[in-house]
């Protein structure tokens, strides 16, 4: 840990694996590794998850930003670097930078937005109340994030929907329907060819309400061009509870993809 | 690459993002980390997939066993070890073993049958035609690896199925259903609270014929006690197609899980 606010946590690659037909980085995984290098950040600084476990405390996102001006192929490797914004007693700002491990080429930066919550009551808890206020000591605001703030994510009245349902590995450590998987099961409701020609440019998530095992999840959408709006409600018994809200941009892919 | 045959190749830690809500790592998870070495393997000695593709050929999973003495758990680092067993013309045994990043843990071992096919004729090509054979330098039968022959998987005559749709993310670069993406739709089967008491101990996959986007693809299942057999099928205009057997062994989880 050289510099004590941020240092390239995650050195990665795009495995074959983790790639999809275009041989593009899935953004599930992509976004999966933003995540894990925020919970390495937060480890190595005695504000990470499993520590906040232990006091029956943990992290959740309020919201989320990703840009991308390029994805990870197949095989590139790739480092993301992780820092936090800023820091007020129920939020905290976290921001992300995905670069080439050499340096040269920046593929994207993320914004978010965090709350402390109680396990058991689900209640907002002071941040500062760990380790007397030390996130204080970490807080970065001068390091650049060049993409546009998260917004709480408006989007127009829609009837539309395709449902899915929570099952086992849609669930994360705190047995909730993992942040990432809401875009996995959204990219899964786009048709295919529009996947092999389009790639994410920019996602902005709001969460509203946990997903968990069980739930039907119905997905509402409504397109704008390639702009896609969606709406995730979990359906109830009488009506429904709204999960999160989401506004994803696409372009048209830069690099040929070998079929 | 210190040793030619060789190396403990990946290195990687059990993310909380990739670990499931007992927080052990998901057994999806897991076995890309495997493909993923394997990837590493072959691409540095020049037979990997991207390589085999600038000639419209590429590997095939045909038969696949994992036995896992433990599973990582959140945070855990580990290192995957993979070396080919055997190589004849149009089959390859590759083997793996997972252990702690200090050496100290055995988590499990896996064993593979692979084919190198023609990507348009589907036909299954002579493996000693890529580079003169090479492939032959890197065979390392003395190398142990303690577990039982991956079988044919024979399964009893079963009649109930689940359904499941092949979507976007469960296409690998091949546009084909990704190998372990079988496991994770398994898995998803059961019910939650057997996961929750219960780990894999062994699994073994006999691998027919390929998922492809939008297929609808019935999950046979028989239960003997915590052998699982399983048969994967895509349900046809008429009748249905088999995609694979597998066989699932359970164990009683030996850590306590934090929930």
């Amino acid at each position: 840990m050289t510099d004590p606010k941020t240092t390239p946590i995650y050195h990665t690659s795009a495995d074959a694996f983790h790639c999809d037909f275009t041989h593009q980085l899935c953004i599930g995984h992509l976004g999966n590794a933003l995540l894990n290098a925020s919970d390495m950040h937060s480890t190595a600084r005695n504000f990470g998850m499993t520590y906040l476990n232990t006091m029956n405390k943990t992290w959740v996102l309020s919201r989320l930003a990703i840009e991308l001006e390029d994805i990870p192929v197949e095989h590139d490797k790739f480092v993301i670097e992780t820092w936090v914004e800023s820091a007020m007693r129920y939020f905290t700002k976290r921001d992300w930078a995905l670069y080439s491990e050499d340096g040269t080429k920046v593929f994207g930066y993320a914004k978010s937005i965090w709350a402390m919550i109680d396990t058991q009551t689900r209640e907002p808890q002071d941040i500062f109340f760990i380790n007397d206020g030390k996130i204080k000591d970490y807080i970065y605001p001068e390091k650049e994030c060049p993409i546009k703030d998260v917004s709480r994510v408006k989007t127009p009245e829609m009837t539309e929907y395709t449902e899915f349902k929570v099952m086992y590995n849609d669930l994360d450590v705190n047995r909730h329907l993992n942040s990432m998987k809401y875009l996995d099961h959204l990219m899964d409701t786009f048709p295919i060819d529009y996947l092999r020609d389009n790639q994410v440019k920019r996602v902005e998530i709001a969460y509203v309400a946990e997903g968990h095992w069980g739930d039907t999840i119905r997905i509402y959408h409504h397109a704008d061009g390639d702009q896609h709006y969606f709406r995730l409600a979990r359906k109830e018994a009488e009506g429904e509870t709204e999960l999160g809200r989401v506004l994803m941009s696409f372009k048209a892919k830069q690099r040929a993809v070998a079929e």
